[in-house]
């Protein structure tokens, strides 16, 4: 319970601060806001944290494991011609250490950090950015992710969307429809027509 | 320590969707935010939530009482013929509401809420649109306020700031500079000439 509480608090601070970045107009690398708010975290709850914990904790990070659903729904996707790219809010490096160490990198023509747009998603420009990088129509694209915020900054981007309904993320009540609902990512490919 | 988490985990929510509405350039009102990030709340802590529960929880806002400085010190900055605005995230008649509550209207030009711009805060067009309403310059003009959020905005449209540090709200270590740091609002009049 008090790992948890201590996680969300920082998860919570982390995206606001992300957001309040964006919002004023300034760019700051995710990987600093990360660290910020584990400080800010240790203060709320008063508690002492040392930068090597930061750094310690922040390593974790690259090497979560996945959900479990992931390489067989992307194999699949995969096998019905499906290019599939990521997408994050983090670092370039920390996304492709995720990538490689869960196994998925070698479905993904490419891995999106946010470090050449310079806004954090869910503003459009991120979205968009990938489009055109990849030659994609929006109408076209469908975004697959399991936070709504994600979801809505795509969907008023124009790109179609998959929900992915994880336990402990509630619904938005004003998110945008989503295209398609789903509990895992191995259900998404038999939504795909070849 | 429960109703403290949950009072943080919707207050977090609350700002998140508020930024990530104006991120993905929509507008909402903050009580709608409220008032959905509430249902969220109830859904991640597992627990029902009706929706008189809700408009009761909400209509609490509108009587908090005043953390006891303000009075006295927002007096003083009077006596010194500082024309004084307030400027929320939230709506209208809330902000009046709390504004009467607590006796602090009197000291007031005028109460801005963001519905008139579509903008939240941190936002710069929140803070210079209020500029623009007023015939003040952006630097004659300072934001006084608790979130370092709200501060490294008004900062960045080009404000001066003042701090008030309150307990609970951890410094954010990437702020732009304060132009002043307090403890409470009776220690800002001193720091302006007449």
């Amino acid at each position: 319970m008090e790992h948890s509480f201590a996680f969300d608090t920082w998860f919570a601070l982390l995206l606001q601060y992300a957001w309040v970045e964006s919002l004023s107009e300034n760019y700051r690398p995710f990987g600093e806001i990360a660290d910020a708010t584990l400080k800010m975290t240790a203060e709320k709850l008063d508690r002492k944290i040392t930068q090597s914990e930061i750094k310690f904790l922040l390593s974790i990070i690259k090497t979560l494991p996945p959900h479990g659903d992931e390489i067989e729904g992307m194999a699949k996707l995969k096998e019905v011609d499906i290019p599939m790219v990521a997408l994050t809010n983090g670092s370039l490096d920390v996304a492709n250490a995720q990538m490689e160490f869960s196994g998925l990198i070698k479905f993904l023509e490419r891995v999106f950090s946010v470090e050449e747009v310079g806004y954090f998603k869910p503003h459009p420009s991120r979205y968009l950015y990938v489009l055109k990088e990849m030659g994609y129509s929006a109408k076209d694209t469908m975004l697959v992710a399991c936070h709504p915020w994600d979801l809505l900054g795509a969907k008023r981007a124009g790109l179609q969307t998959c929900l992915i309904k994880r336990e402990g993320v509630p619904d938005y009540p004003y998110s945008e429809p989503f295209d398609l609902e789903v509990h895992n990512l191995k259900e998404v490919p038999k939504n795909f027509k070849n």
